[in-house]
């Protein structure tokens, strides 16, 4: 599937030609949303980035909104396949290593990482139709990393007076920042690099104590 | 003027009525564009919430352009003047108040900042009419943060081994990251004072081994 790499030709064959169809438009939407935003962007775009007309394009998606849920879904069903990766243990390594891991598929593709940080801004609007869907993976978000962190506290991990909710909040607010600063960077910044070096830093302090 | 508090109605009463009209554009464009973004925002809408007709609001900006530049340097006029605020000495107790300001006067408005949060990753797109000023406000901003922090090492008030560029790195995305979150909970989230510990974690780490 083109928002994540790693599929050869050969498995493409096995895939009905509708859905390759529908995963190339998937892909010039993310172009399109990076460069317009979903307000801006038009389908007639979409379209063009895609190799269709916009009655093709039509043909799978009949309208914008239809078209920016497909994406999302694409997007949930690729951060859950990735996720199935990451060990998840209460311990202090298993935890940074799946923090490293959510960054790294959080800027594998720049364009893909810009259009979903400006729907994310977007959508803080209550009346964008992917409000629903963020306020969503924000609850999803921070309760997975409370829990996480409340499990390291448990097992002895981290330091028992660690404020859970304070740094599941550091977190997420660095990989957001970060992301839009090495965007902003036209990305040359050394992300990668950066947010290890975060990660470093905070579980020096969460082990502090100990 | 009406995106920074403070201004009396006698105040009001000394500045020409073309202005107060001006300024409660931008304020209403501010709405809007928290709203609708820029991209998906309509001069008839900012008309309507500033109690204008559309023509009556394309004598005073001739078009969205036009409007965006303003509310921009609108901006840039109360940063500066709260800035004036700011003390930046070469101590760490002073460098920690100019965060905390700026910090504040990030989310002492949803509206505004939610406006200028969606602008800012809309204008990631090269295309984006507000691109060169993020652009400039981001070489300025890590420009500025750079010196205080090279100052913070030679004055002695930091330890000498600070990565200089990784700790202002870290301040912007952590200031961004955070309105995102902040506005993400309907601004429930108590993220001045979620800020504050962010920055005594921060402290500790600059001092660590003084």
């Amino acid at each position: 599937m083109p928002l994540g790499p790693g599929d050869s030709a050969a498995k493409q064959r096995r895939i009905p030609k509708g859905d390759l169809r529908k995963a190339a438009i998937i892909k010039a939407a993310m172009t399109i949303f990076a460069r317009d935003g979903f307000a801006g962007a038009s389908l007639s775009n979409v379209a063009k980035v895609a190799g269709l007309s916009t009655v093709g394009l039509l043909h799978h998606f009949p309208n914008k909104l239809a078209l920016l849920q497909a994406v999302l879904k694409h997007r949930d069903e690729y951060v859950t396949r990735r996720l199935r990766e990451a060990d998840q243990d209460a311990t202090l390594q298993s935890f940074m290593s799946f923090l490293k891991l959510v960054f790294e598929f959080s800027i594998e593709d720049a364009s893909v990482s810009q259009a979903l940080i400006i729907i994310n801004t977007e959508s803080l609007s209550v009346t964008h139709p992917a409000n629903l869907w963020f306020c969503e993976r924000f609850s999803i978000v921070h309760a997975h990393l409370n829990d996480h962190i409340t499990r390291l506290v448990q097992a002895g991990e981290i330091r028992a007076d660690v404020d859970v909710k304070q740094v599941a909040l550091e977190v997420v607010s660095m990989m957001d920042g970060m992301q839009i600063q090495w965007l902003r960077s036209s990305c040359t910044l050394q992300i990668e690099a950066g947010f290890t070096r975060f990660l470093q830093r905070l579980e020096r302090d969460l082990t502090r104590h100990l």
